[in-house]
């Protein structure tokens, strides 16, 4: 119903998540066949954007109340944004600006680096579990578990054996976290080659962002075609019912910040967390505080 | 020099730090000279406190991407704000509303309750270790190791000779993590008895609020007289040099805020994080990007 009513505000013929979904079901995925630049279902222009982003906001901080007071009487249920994408995809800025707007009280934010020795004596899934967002809780994952099927695919960190078994785990720790109330909205930002050359001068131009750039950076992007191999795995094979993989053109940041709020708007009205009914008498209490 | 910046724009004669700082030296503190309503040094009224608001936000977030950027070099600096203050004198309210001003990827918030079984085997110190902010971070604590001699204290859950030895040992706690780079902002959110009734007859008054109405906070109140007790002690024991704690009157909401903003953005400017030089020569990635 939620889903209908934005349909019609916005004339979209059908909600952002359906337009955005890699299909589940393993069919190829070919990510040249996906513009960067794209803007599906948004709208037409940065101001009309940014004119939506604060009745979007609104609309995600009341919901997110809900769903937080929900959990205060059992309600399990939290929500999970996986984001991935190459370096200058805009992970950090899509936190900053869609994650933002809500109230940071119920964010559980972790951006996962290259793993620790500790980590790394674990299986690779238990930082992950680690990390998860409790029942009303908003969790973000600025990177995740797919970097063990990404950077450890391409730099071949672990043997093939090891990381092609991995595409059936996460696929079976999702469902897994599905079944206990995890609502999962993973977002691949996808960026041309070239908005990526022209983010990676910025950074060098500008003494206030050296500190964002890694030369390691300029090394990964000389392996853009096996990376893009890699995403291309990622999508096909784990793009479940239970926890579909969006993919979302990131050459325009304002479309990017757009897109991921009305992801998470779909998600969180599709849930429709509701204020839990009170366990006390309200005329008990306020007699008690009209004496004192 | 920033602070005597700020007094000249603001026509402040000093920093706020000073105007709400209990002074260090354990002289005795008696909350009924502080007025809850009062405004000292704010604007004269809500809507010139919204449009302050606007400004002080792009200025602490703007410190703290310095404070973050810092930290990739070496600098161990952090911010912690200590938010103490009954039930209902804005806790959460301050989360949301100031905090939320900042990029949330760069704060640590932690809302301590009642502790766990598993807290309470440890030290009480122990889970407040393991909130603090890394360096780099902006960590937040909505209540903090101050429950220990306050609910502690009031409620008697431990022996007064354990208690009344613990104001010390977290003045000797404070005093090491400042000399480790943790720069306290410690707030106390002073509301009078009155208001106190007025938001907790409003919980009662709207369903949508009944989730945050807890019966124990009336009983809470009855003990009103204990727990100003306990605060004048935890101000007059714990306001050290390196960790002064701040009267913010609160009964005004948009005070609250503009004064905690105003105390956190006065102590990043003292602070005066710099983004750290380059560790790589810009010429040679901008070549390598020319090619590819």
């Amino acid at each position: 119903m939620a889903r209908k009513r934005d349909g019609e505000r916005s004339g979209l013929p059908r909600g952002l998540r359906e337009q955005l979904r890699i299909p589940p079901g393993g069919s190829p995925v070919d990510l040249s066949s996906y513009d960067p630049a794209a803007t599906p279902g948004g709208p037409p222009d940065k101001v009309k954007a940014r004119e939506e982003a604060l009745a979007t906001g609104k609309r995600l901080a009341s919901l997110q109340e809900r769903l937080y007071a929900a959990a205060t009487a059992g309600d399990r249920r939290r929500l999970l944004l996986v984001l991935q994408g190459t370096d200058t995809s805009g992970k950090g800025g899509t936190v900053k600006h869609v994650i933002g707007m809500l109230n940071p009280a119920g964010c559980r934010i972790t951006a996962f680096k290259a793993p620790t020795d500790e980590e790394r004596r674990h299986h690779f899934l238990w930082r992950i579990e680690r990390a998860l967002p409790r029942p009303g809780e908003i969790g973000i994952f600025d990177r995740s578990h797919y970097e063990d099927v990404l950077i450890a695919r391409v730099r071949e960190l672990v043997p093939a054996g090891e990381w092609s078994a991995r595409y059936a785990e996460i696929n079976r720790f999702e469902q897994a976290l599905t079944d206990d109330g995890v609502a999962f909205v993973k977002v691949f930002l996808h960026i041309s080659h070239a908005e990526q050359r022209r983010r990676l001068l910025r950074r060098l131009d500008d003494p206030s962002k050296h500190w964002k750039f890694d030369p390691g950076d300029v090394e990964e992007r000389e392996l853009w075609d096996h990376y893009r191999d890699a995403y291309e795995a990622m999508l096909e094979r784990c793009s479940t019912v239970a926890a579909p993989w969006y993919v979302v053109p990131a050459d325009r940041k304002w479309y990017r910040n757009w897109a991921v709020s009305r992801l998470l708007l779909e998600q969180l009205e599709e849930m429709d967390p509701r204020y839990p009914p009170a366990r006390f008498d309200p005329e008990v209490y306020r007699a008690r505080l009209a004496t004192g």
